[in-house]
C-alpha cells in the first residue's frame, strides 16, 4: 500500500443521500460484531443461552455466529459452569491477544503511547515530553510505535490511531494550526505516521478520542447520551448518543472556546470576557496564582513543563488551605461547571464524563460547583437527574482512546453500517 | 384502548443496554420501509430499477418488497416512461390517501391545525388563536381535531402529534411549566387529547417537531448535522443527524436560553446579562421600540396578540428605513447570530435551517449577521462551510411538525429500529 492509500483507506465517509436497503450477508457481519461484543464485554465469560437471551438472536443463530469467531481465533471456550440442575454452560471469552491496536496522544507537555489488546487491556504503555521541533515529534513518534508494534504479531496489529489538539482536517489527516501547538502549522499528521510506520492510520482529536476510550473500556453500555468534558490546557468536549461518537460534520464538534462562562472573567483574544476557553487555561489559572502571590513569578516566558509544575504547585496549595490559591480554583471550578451544564442542557444530556491531564487536579472544585449548578437548573432537574463520572483512565485517557477508535472501527456492532454504502 | 393504554403506547423508549441483534423479519420490515421512503420521495415516480440502484438492493428484492406495498394499498403503479431502446419502465408513486396524521402546534397567540396525507401535502388546515383558559384551549384543539379527523377513512388516520412550548415530559406526555404558557401549569395534554379525541397521541417540543417536518417534508435526506433554529417568542434550537432527530435524554435537546450572547445585552431572570432568551425575546424587542419612540407604549401588559402587532409594526418600520427600528432588529439579529455560531459549531453542523412565527420578520437581520460571523470565525470555516437556509413552511411548520411526528414514526427506515429491544 502506497502512503495516500493508507490514508485513503481512513477517509471518514461522507454523509449519505437516502436511506440504503439492508441485505444478509450485511446482517450476518453486524450479527456476529454483536456477539463479539458481548463476549469482549462479560470478562467473567458468558455461555451461548446467555448470549441469545441478551442479545434477541436464537441459540441457533448464536451457535453459528460463535463457532465462526473460535474458528477465526478471536474467542475461545473456557471453563463449563454449572448453574442449578441443568447442562453445564461452556463459558466462552474474548482471546486478548486476537487483535492489537496501538494508540498515541499527543498534547503541548507529552506525548503518550498505548498499546491495547481486544479487551481493552494496556499492554504497554510509553510516556516522553513533546520535543520542541515538529520533525523531532514526529521522528519521536514514529520510533517508539515502530517499537510497540513489533511486540506483537503483525497480523493481529489492525493500525495506529492518533489523537491531537483540535481543530483537526479529518479527510485529509492534517492537523490544522491547533492553537496548543501553534507552532505546527498544517501538518499532514495521519500521512506522515502512515508512512513511517507502515500502519492504517486514523486521526481525531483528542476528546473524541476520549469519549471513544470511554465508550469502548466500559463493560456497560453508555446508553442515552453523553458529554466528555475533557480537562487538560483547557476544556473540550464530546458526544455521544446509544454508544456510538457524535463527531459532526468534519469530526470536530465540541468547539467550545468562546461560550461566555462570566462576564468578569479575563479578556480573551476574541475581544470578549470571561470565555471558557481562556477561563479554564492553565495559563490563565497560573496568571493569576502568580499575581495573587501564590506562585513565583516566572523568568520570562514559561515552556509547557513549567506550566504543569505551576498547576500542581497551585493544587497543592489550594489542597492544604492557602486561601487565595482556594478562590482561583473555585472561581475556575465555578465557570467551568457553568459551561458544562450550559452544554449538557442544551444537548440534554443523561451524563458527564470527566478526564484529562487536568483532570484530577480540578476535580475538587468542578465537582461541587458543577453538582450545585445542576442542582440549581430548575424545571429540567424535575425531569431528569444528569449522572457525573470521572474517567478512570487518568492522564492515559487520550491515547487509550485513540487506540480503541481503531478497534471501535474493527469491531463494533453499529447499526448505521448495517446500511452503509455498498463498496 | 384505554387513555392510559394510549398515552402508554407512544411512550419513548428507554435507552437500551447493550446492543442486540438484528433478524430477517426486521431487516424485511426495514427494506419495505427503505422502498416506500424511496418512492414516496420521488414525485415524479421512480421504477422498481431505479430503486434497486438507489438502495443497493437487488432488482429481485426491490419487486417482492413492491408487490407486498401494492397489496398493502401504500403505492401504486403509474405511466410506463421509455427511456431509450430499453422496455419501458413501469413509475411507482405513494398512494397519497394511504395514511393521514393530524397536527397541531400550540403557542401563546395561536394554534394551528393540520391535516397532512403520506405525501406530506397539507390536506386541511385551521388557525384559530389561543383561548385564555386552559380548558377552554383543550377542549378547542379537541373539536379541531375531531372535525379534521372526520375528514378521512378512520383506518388511515394514524395518531395525533402535539407541538408545544417547552420543556416536555416526554414519559408522562405533560407539558411542564412552559416559560411561555406559564399559566399552564402542569398539564398532561398528551392523555387529555388521546381521551378526547380517541387516537394515539404524540406529544413533543415544539422546535423538536419543525425539524421533524424539514426531515419529513424534504424530499432529499438531510445527510450530515443539521441545526434548527426556531424563531418565536424568542429561540430554539433543534437538532439531527442523517435524518433522525437527536431529542436527547428527555427530548428536551435544544434549551438554550442563558447562552450569554451579548454581555451588555438585556438583564435576564437568572442574574446575568444577555442571555439568548432574553435578548432574542418579542417582550424585549417590543420594549426596546416603545423605549425608542418606535413604537406606542401599552395600556397595561399587553396580550400575546397585541405583541405580534407590534412586532410586526417594528419589522414594517425598520424595512422602510426607521434608524430606530433597524437599530433594535440589527442588533438582535447580532446577538442571535452570535448564539446560532456557537451553538452550530458546537455541534460540528454542517447546515442551519430557520423556521418559526418570528422568522420572516427577523430574516433579513438575522441572515446577514450569521453569515458575518461564519465568515469570522476562522479556522473551522477552512474546514467546511455551513449552509444557512429558511424553511418553507412558514407560520406552519410546528403543526406540520407534530404530524410528520406521527408519519415518521411509522413510516421511516431507522437503522437503529433494525436493532430496537423486542416486544
Amino acid at each position: 500500500m502506497t502512503d495516500s492509500e493508507l490514508a485513503e483507506s481512513r477517509t471518514p465517509r461522507e454523509p449519505s443521500s437516502g436511506r440504503r436497503g439492508t441485505n444478509l450477508p450485511r446482517m450476518g457481519d453486524y450479527n456476529s460484531l454483536v456477539v463479539l461484543d458481548r463476549i469482549r464485554r462479560s470478562r467473567a465469560g458468558i455461555s451461548r443461552v446467555e448470549i441469545a437471551a441478551a442479545t434477541g438472536l436464537s441459540v441457533q443463530t448464536i451457535s453459528n455466529l460463535v463457532a465462526r469467531l473460535l474458528e477465526e481465533g478471536m474467542i475461545g471456550e473456557g471453563a463449563r459452569a454449572g448453574v442449578g440442575r441443568g447442562k453445564p454452560r461452556t463459558l466462552l471469552h474474548a482471546r486478548a491477544d486476537a487483535a492489537h491496536a496501538i494508540g498515541l496522544h499527543v498534547d503541548p507537555l507529552t506525548i503518550t503511547f498505548v498499546l491495547l489488546d481486544l479487551t481493552g487491556a494496556v499492554v504497554h504503555r510509553v510516556l516522553e515530553r513533546t520535543p520542541e521541533r515538529l520533525e523531532d515529534a514526529i521522528a519521536l513518534m514514529a520510533e517508539r510505535v515502530v517499537e510497540l508494534s513489533v511486540r506483537v504479531p503483525a497480523a493481529t496489529l489492525r493500525g495506529l490511531g492518533v489523537a491531537a489538539p483540535g481543530p483537526i482536517d479529518a479527510v485529509e489527516g492534517r492537523v490544522v494550526h491547533p492553537p496548543l501547538l501553534s507552532d505546527w502549522g498544517d501538518v499532514p499528521l495521519r500521512s506522515r505516521l502512515a508512512t513511517l510506520t507502515g500502519l492504517p492510520t486514523i486521526l481525531d482529536k483528542d476528546v473524541t478520542a476520549a469519549m471513544a476510550a470511554e465508550l469502548w473500556q466500559r463493560h456497560h453500555d453508555l446508553g442515552g447520551t453523553t458529554l466528555f468534558s475533557y480537562l487538560g490546557y483547557g476544556v473540550g468536549f464530546a458526544f455521544a448518543r446509544e454508544g456510538e461518537l457524535l463527531p459532526g460534520s468534519s469530526r470536530n464538534a465540541g468547539e467550545s472556546g468562546h461560550l461566555i462562562v462570566d462576564p468578569d472573567g479575563p479578556e480573551c483574544f476574541c475581544g470578549r470576557r470571561g470565555c471558557l476557553g481562556v477561563s479554564s487555561s492553565l495559563e490563565h489559572l497560573i496568571s493569576r496564582g502568580v499575581a495573587l502571590g501564590v506562585l513565583e513569578p516566572f523568568d520570562g516566558e514559561p515552556e509547557p513543563w513549567q506550566e504543569d509544575v505551576a498547576m500542581s504547585r497551585l493544587a497543592e496549595k489550594a489542597e492544604a488551605g492557602d486561601s487565595a490559591a482556594l478562590e482561583i480554583l473555585r472561581t475556575a471550578g465555578r465557570q467551568i461547571a457553568h459551561g458544562i451544564v450550559l452544554v449538557a442542557d442544551l444537548l440534554d444530556a443523561d451524563r458527564v464524563v470527566f478526564g484529562g491531564l487536568n483532570w484530577e487536579r480540578l476535580a475538587p472544585y468542578i465537582t461541587a460547583a458543577v453538582t450545585a449548578e445542576f442542582a440549581a437548573s430548575g424545571t429540567m432537574r424535575e425531569l431528569h437527574e444528569v449522572a457525573v463520572e470521572g474517567s478512570e483512565l487518568g492522564p492515559w485517557v487520550g491515547a487509550v482512546g485513540a487506540a480503541s477508535l481503531v478497534l471501535d472501527e474493527a469491531f463494533t456492532p453499529k447499526p448505521s453500517a448495517l446500511v452503509a454504502q455498498l463498496g
